[in-house]
């Protein structure tokens, strides 16, 4: 029989979670996964599984991650909203409630992903939003992190630039796009491309972090390219700065 | 002896504290005015003890409030500055620090000051900024607020949209514009004034919040004039959506 498939679009404050994947060997523990099948299965008194466009790591955040799953409720979308609204925990927001065809997946059908990392700028006072800045403490020339991030675009091996272990799944991706923009107090940094490897953004932003600081050549990029060495990357950025922004299908 | 006068402005986010001022009768609190006094006797190795434009309640947020102290201390401002950066709760963040002359005084001296108050439109997310939205729950009318707000505006005895309890001290004050915008996902209310009594922001917020809500008439705003009774006005709205913006000398 068929079954409903609805889509959510979320937005969580990572902080307090242990990403958002339920992993079978830890599945005590709060992940942003688990809390929406917690308050959808109450609801529907069914056992409803979740799926993700993608894991974010732990104390990463989220304003548009995108979601389905199956169940045979009568619910509106509306009401699954409103009840997801009011049973959730105040750092997790649904966006918006769908229904869409049966066919759709979240992870599947994925076909570009936006990234955003935000790093404060030495000196500046920002404590609002300070649990979503990474206090880097050097200067960033800027120029040189927009010189080192054209030459990640395009096609890639980018296992140096992952916490991958070896795995016979393909660490190929493509970047469309790296922006980065002085706003305010911050720069940030927004990466889409069609899927990033696990850490890869936080690496990718350590390594031009460490560009824009001088302590590091824009031209290293190409000798991670090469010897596919997570060692010859940068550091890893801190999870907390670190936003998925937009999942495109 | 000519003592040097140091001024601050300072951004805190109040959540964590009881206010400003550090109270006779509960010294032991934590305020923001405490935190500060203790870092710069620190330093200084005086017993610092600073003016601040005014008092904010507990769980009350600022962007500029400005404090002033007189030290004997040779630090420069730069190094006053970055002392308090270093030891100062990430809560509390140091703008700038200047030296200005033996004359001026934070709270005497204020001409003018700004506070905004935020509240959440309903049905929208903003898991980021939760802590500092007041969530409101009705849909409010721009403009019955806006009407009710032009009422407020000039020179009247507020006494009936404060706390204040019965005092000698006069209780006219004189509003100078209040702005109310809707920006994303919430309604901004700035009020600009040469003073605001014990709570008459966030009573005048609750009180405009009532009439956009349609459960109260913009014209008992006069009523509230005549009566200066506090019974009269409208709920009290919560601290944690106010912020102390910008003082004027």
């Amino acid at each position: 029989m068929m079954k409903r498939n609805i889509r959510l679009k979320i937005e969580y404050d990572g902080t307090r979670y242990q990403g958002w994947q339920k992993l079978g060997k830890n599945a005590n523990a709060s992940t942003i996964q688990g809390k929406l099948e917690s308050v959808l299965s109450k609801m529907t008194g069914e056992s409803i599984q979740i799926i993700g466009s993608g894991r974010t790591d732990a104390g990463v955040h989220a304003c548009g991650q995108i979601a389905n799953f199956h169940t045979d409720c009568s619910f509106s979308c509306r009401e699954i909203k409103e009840y997801l609204t009011k049973y959730l925990p105040s750092d997790i927001g649904i966006v918006t409630a769908d229904e869409v065809s049966e066919r759709f997946h979240s992870r599947l059908n994925a076909k570009q992903k936006t990234y955003q990392y935000r790093i404060a700028i030495p000196g500046t006072v920002n404590v609002f939003e300070r649990k979503y800045l990474w206090k880097y403490p050097e200067t960033l020339n800027i120029e040189k992190m927009n010189k080192a991030a054209a030459f990640c675009l395009g096609t890639h091996d980018f296992l140096g630039f992952s916490s991958v272990k070896k795995t016979k799944k393909s660490t190929v991706r493509t970047i469309y796009s790296i922006v980065i923009e002085e706003e305010h107090s911050e720069i940030r940094l927004s990466f889409t491309g069609d899927g990033f490897l696990y850490n890869m953004v936080r690496i990718l932003t350590g390594t031009l972090a460490e560009i824009g600081a001088g302590t590091r050549d824009p031209e290293s990029i190409f000798h991670v390219f090469q010897s596919k060495d997570r060692k010859d990357a940068g550091i890893t950025a801190p999870p907390h700065g670190l936003f998925l922004m937009n999942v495109e299908y």
